[in-house]
This record gives structure tokens, C-alpha cells and sequence, in this order.
């Protein structure tokens, strides 16, 4: 490899290693907390978090006060400029050759936390092979797909106070399934993750205004990973006709590391083919989409791997149809992007699909599983891979604790 | 009528005018400014504002400082036993007898916000005329009633960001609308209301714990009347299978004045009959809603009139329902009672009932309507009638503006 071709390196720690998801091309942001000090916003690079708090303090960094805050939302409202500006001064601290003056904290000594306040949860529906493969198990394979899913994002309101961050236990829940002769009360039997990236807004929106999709594009600040768990049996009997409720709101499972756009920027590309154009207000102006490896393991053993763009709808698309009836949209809005599958089995995104309804097992560490069983733990991972570098998401895991009954 | 039966008198002028919905038996919460003043917290009574920001600041109360915030939120979260010692508090400064000490501001004086800072939002569906009604039209007779409608509150997660204060003027919305040949890109032609109350919780719940009924109850803070703007074509293209998106969330105007649980104690009663008994966390202990009589109007001219307890969950119910599943639940979360039709059509709190989806004009001052048209305003009205004062919500008022296109 030419010098010209390298890629740029850190004098941290762990930094340059190929196989780390945190090398200086990435950069996420979260939170996180020490023995000796409470919650503050850091940057992760290699095994090392940066204390941006302590940056802000010694006046490396300056980000009127955000950073010593226990959740992002006040730096992420600063605006895209301030986004831009500390990522520049941020690589250029951390570059080989900088002085090595930069507050870092080992990761081992971190604990990490929800990185925002979620201010909304929307979820979508954007891949249609698991569009698709769920409407045959609902609905029949007649009514699989349904008629307006080509046209437009459909999402549905999630519940904010739910979500987590990775690590958190959770229980089963318990709740209404369908018996033979009518309700039964019963913990969840059918329990089952969803694979998905959420992106997170970091702009306001105005009521009575609509936001075009390349205007969205400049109002997310990142991603993260996101489980959203879901309650197959009580869903079956509740959904009709206002949609899931209580089978989407035992927990909802982010990652600690918000991955930002500009970090995505080099892995940008097209996603699924279009079956029919878009109305005009879903149209956007460059590819929407990134490359980017996703996937997810049960109890350390990786069930399926996909890549991003098998998707359908871009989170930008998903950003312009939300505020297209004049919905004001905050800083801190969650935007799940709906279940990521490809076509095959072994790249589905929820159980659902990939045991055909409970019907076909699969084979874990020896075990068979249709749905999730109690103690049983989800991971989901994502990365970008760059030449000699990957920019990835970190651990997005949680485990199944017994129901309350 | 004997001395004893006389109802409690206040010497603030007006509350004790029959016909005026804030008597001393009332006392709602809301947010209120003034020329010289920013938001802070009131109780109204009469056609004055009791200013709780100065009571607090004179002595008079103690909310730990929380009157003199441009919302509720805060008071709220004191919990049940601070809202009852100020309840009482308020009670004996305000009745005929007691020294008029207390700061008051004419209503006329002041501006009123959004009372509280909302939390989440989510919308029910508990009126099983209105249910049945709206799943003619959407789905025909045979499947007008989901089948576990008898069984649980059936509700979705709604938007809180486009919860707006009475008097909010809103846009009528653009969206796809379904057309001969695929999706149309349009004003809505079929914009409605919907008659309900909120709910406002006081009380945060843990995550994966479950609340029964009679807990929900103690966490209910008070009631606003609430207009669930609909955009029916919208709906009617995007809502299958996840439910309604855009076509609800134009805007969501409630009442200023939150009145609270206590006021409504002395017109408790039953609701609908029930089909079926309920599974047990469910069940109530004693009845759960309110002899009250509900209501709109259409540019001044009543349309409907019916009673709250036609319904058949209460809010109790719902609440203990949206937690099922270990669902979180937190000061400031609205809880939409969905909408309140008794079985007549002058008794519908929707124009797609009242109008059969619009086969059926009505007239309103002259003039044939089925949806509402730009220009329109729409009034909700409630109260409950004691013996010789009534307890009521005050307006809750908006008007719809033209298409921004």
C-alpha cells in the first residue's frame, strides 16, 4: 500500500488495529461514567474513551457546556456546524503526531449510558423482504406486501420511555395472547428481536412545515443499532386495526455509541431497487443509503448477516414522510429503520422470519430455537469497512429475563 | 333549598354564577402569562386566574417552588398528597368567608399555554359506538368490531410534539391520498375531529413492572377535553398494518384547563355495559367514569351532545393496560380516551360518523358540511352538573387553515 493510500492513524491505543470498530475515521459519541465522576459526554476511539467533558474544561474543545451533561441532546441541538467543526478539531487531536494531551478514559473503567433522551420513537417498516416475509405470516401471502409500501415509508409511533441501552435486561412480558375461546393471560410465548439502525434527529422541525428529503438528510446527527423486541403472540391479537402497542413496549435495546453521518459518509450508496417512482416530497437528490455490514448473534453465535442497503426507504425518506402532514420533529427523535433482512434465511432480521412463524427451527450452540427463551442474549453488530479500517457500532446486546408473572 | 344543601360559595366574582364551568367545587390547573409576566402555573375560578407563582411567593402555598415553571410537569410529579393538601389549601382561601388576600388575574388579562409539557402521547379507542361506527366505514359491518375490542383497551401510540393549546390555529394537511391509479399527492378532502378527554399522569411507573387498575387511578392527575384532528383520506391510504401515522398527527389541540380528579370524585359512575367479563388486570374495584356531559360545536353552532359514560374503558383501564407489557409510564404522559359517541348521530364526536363518511350532509348554519372545511372552527365542551354549580373544561377551540401546498 502507497503512503497516499493509508489510511489516517491515531497514536491511540487500539486505534489502528483493522478489526477495532472505534479507529479515527469514526468517532461516536456517547455517555458515560467513571468510579470518581458522574455522566458526561465522550468520543470512543480504539479502547479509550475521550473525556469530552475534560476537553471542555481545559479548553481543547469548546461546546458551550454540552459535554458535561448526562445525555447529548443540548450538544447535538448546537447545529451541524458545531457537529463539523468538533469532529475536525477532535481528528486533528487524535492523529499521529499530535501531542498526546487528550483526557482519555479506559473504556474497561467506563460504565456507558443511554447517549440521548429520546424525545420520540418512531418505527418503520423499509425492507421489503421483511415486509414481505412477515405479511405472509399476518396476513397471507395475497395480502403480504401491503399497497402502499412501494409508495410510501409506513411507520407507526413507538413509546420513547421504553428504550434502552445495550446491556439492560429484560423481562419477558406478560400480556393478552389469542386463545381458543377467547383472551388468554399469559407470558409472551413467542418472543422475538428485530434487527435495525436508528437514526437519530438533530434538528427541529416547525408544525405546519414539511421538510424535503435532502433537507432531512442535514437534520440526522447519527445512528445507532436498535433491538426492538417484539411480542409475536400479543401483537397477533392486538395489532388490528391501530397497530402494535404492547408487543413493541417491554424494550427497545440502543447502542451506547452514536455513529455520525459524516463518519458514514465514505460507505454512502443506492439501496434496494425502486418497483415505481416516488411522489416528489420521497425523491432525493444523491443515494440515501450506506454499505454496511449488520447482523446478529444469539448467545454469542451469529445467526444472520445482511448489509444496509437492502433497504427500501432511507432514514431521510422516513424523516421528510414523518413531517409530511406538518408534524414538528425535536432534537432527540428516534427513527428505527424497520427490520433489516435480505433475501435469505441466514439474513433475516427477527425470528419471525427466519423460523417461518415457529414452524422451521434453527440451531443454536447445539439448541433448538424458534423464539426467544428465557436467558437467551441478542447482540446485533454493524460496521462500514473502509481500506484498512472499519467504522463500526460496538455491542448492542441484551438478555431475556423470566416474565413477572 | 335548605342551608345544609347549599353548595360551597366562593367570594371571587362569578364563580358562583350557576351557568360558570370554574366554581370553588372546580379549581383546574393551567399555565397562564400576563403584559408584564412570563408563563407560570394558575388555577382559574370564576373569570379570574388564581396566581399560584405569587401565592407561592407570598406564602400562602407550598409546591417546593414549582408554580413559578411554564408548566405543570413539576408540580405534578409532588404527587397525589401535595395536589390534595393544595386542593384544601385553596379551597379555604377561596370560600365566601375568608380574607381576599389571594392574587388573582383577570382572565381577560392573561394568555394561556399548553398546561403541561407532554410527555408521550397515546390515543384509545374506547367508545364501542364510535368503534363500531368507524369499522363500518372503514372495513364493512362484518368486521366493524376487532374481536379482542371487548377484551382490552385498544390504543395507539400517538405524537406529542403537535399537542397544541386551544386556540391553535392548525394547517390543513398534505399527504397521499389514495387515487384510481396508485397514490395522489394532495390537500386532505376529508378532514375530521374527534370528541375526547385526555387523561394526565402524575405518577412515573417502573419499567417491567405492571400497575393494576386501582394504582392507575392514583396516578391520574386530572383531565383536558382533547380534539384528535383526522385526516380520514389519509388514514384510510397508510393506516394497514401499523396503524394511523400522518393522518393524526396535523395536530392534537387540548384544553388549558386540566381539571383535576378530585373535582370529578362526586360524579362518578358506571360506564357501558360489558359483553364479557374483563381478564383481572382489568378489573376495577369501584366505577371508573364520570356523569358528564360532552360535546361540539361547528363555527358556533352545537353539533352533538352525549355523555362520558358511554364509555366503555376508563382511563384507569387504559392506563393499567399501556403498562401490561413493563412499559414505563411518566408525569406528563396524555392518555386520549378516544372518541365519546353515544348511538344517536346528534350524539357522534366525529364528522366521518356523523355524516356516515360522508354520504349524509349536515348543516351548520346554513350551510351543508361532511368534513370540515378551511375556515372551520371546532369547539369541544364538558361539564359535569353538581346541584347549583357544574364543573366544567372551559373551551378547547381550533380553526383550520388553508393548505400550505
Amino acid at each position: 500500500m502507497a503512503m497516499a493510500d493509508m489510511p489516517l492513524r491515531s497514536w491511540v491505543a487500539g486505534a489502528n488495529d483493522p478489526a477495532c470498530d472505534f479507529p479515527i475515521q469514526n468517532l461516536p459519541f456517547g455517555v458515560f461514567s467513571t468510579a470518581d465522576r458522574g455522566p458526561r459526554c465522550g468520543v470512543a476511539i480504539g479502547q479509550m474513551i475521550v473525556d469530552l467533558a475534560a476537553c471542555e474544561a481545559q479548553g481543547m474543545l469548546d461546546a458551550a457546556g454540552t459535554f458535561d451533561r448526562p445525555r447529548l441532546n443540548d450538544f447535538i441541538a448546537l447545529g451541524r456546524p458545531v457537529w463539523d467543526r468538533i469532529r475536525e478539531q477532535l481528528t486533528a487531536l487524535l492523529a499521529e503526531g499530535a501531542d498526546q494531551t487528550v483526557p482519555l478514559v479506559a473504556m474497561s473503567d467506563a460504565t456507558l449510558h443511554l447517549p440521548i433522551r429520546v424525545t420520540e420513537f418512531t418505527d418503520f417498516y423499509a425492507s421489503k423482504n421483511h415486509a414481505f416475509n412477515v405479511g405472509v405470516l399476518f396476513r397471507g401471502p395475497e395480502n403480504a406486501l401491503p399497497p402502499q409500501w412501494t409508495h410510501m415509508p409506513i411507520g407507526y409511533n413507538g413509546r420513547a420511555s421504553s428504550v434502552v441501552v445495550s446491556g439492560t435486561d429484560i423481562h419477558r412480558p406478560m400480556g393478552q395472547v389469542k386463545g381458543e375461546d377467547g383472551p388468554v393471560w399469559s407470558p409472551c410465548k413467542r418472543l422475538d428481536l428485530e434487527l435495525e439502525l436508528g437514526a437519530i434527529v438533530g434538528a427541529d422541525s416547525q408544525m405546519g412545515s414539511r421538510i424535503s428529503v435532502d433537507q432531512a438528510e442535514q437534520m440526522i446527527f447519527g445512528y445507532v443499532l436498535l433491538n426492538d423486541w417484539s411480542a409475536r403472540d400479543i401483537q397477533a391479537w392486538e395489532y388490528q386495526p391501530l397497530g402494535p402497542f404492547q408487543a413493541k413496549a417491554l424494550g427497545t435495546t440502543i447502542s451506547p455509541w452514536i455513529v455520525t453521518q459524516a463518519a458514514l459518509e465514505p460507505f454512502r450508496c443506492d439501496g434496494a431497487e425502486r418497483v415505481n417512482p416516488l411522489l416528489p416530497y420521497l425523491q432525493e437528490s444523491r443515494p440515501g443509503f450506506y454499505d454496511m455490514t449488520v447482523g446478529w448473534t444469539m448467545n454469542g453465535q451469529r445467526m444472520s448477516q445482511t448489509n444496509y442497503n437492502v433497504m427500501y426507504y432511507s432514514s431521510a425518506q422516513q424523516l421528510a414522510h414523518h413531517a409530511v402532514s406538518g408534524c414538528p420533529m425535536r432534537v432527540g427523535d428516534l427513527l428505527g429503520s424497520g427490520t433489516i433482512s435480505g433475501p435469505e434465511r441466514d439474513q433475516t432480521g427477527a425470528l419471525l422470519e427466519m423460523t417461518e412463524g415457529g414452524k422451521s427451527p434453527v440451531t443454536v450452540n447445539g439448541e433448538d430455537r424458534t423464539f426467544i427463551q428465557d436467558g437467551d442474549e441478542i447482540g446485533l453488530f454493524a460496521h462500514a469497512q473502509g481500506d484498512g479500517y472499519r467504522v463500526g457500532f460496538g455491542p448492542c446486546t441484551g438478555k431475556i429475563l423470566p416474565a413477572v408473572e
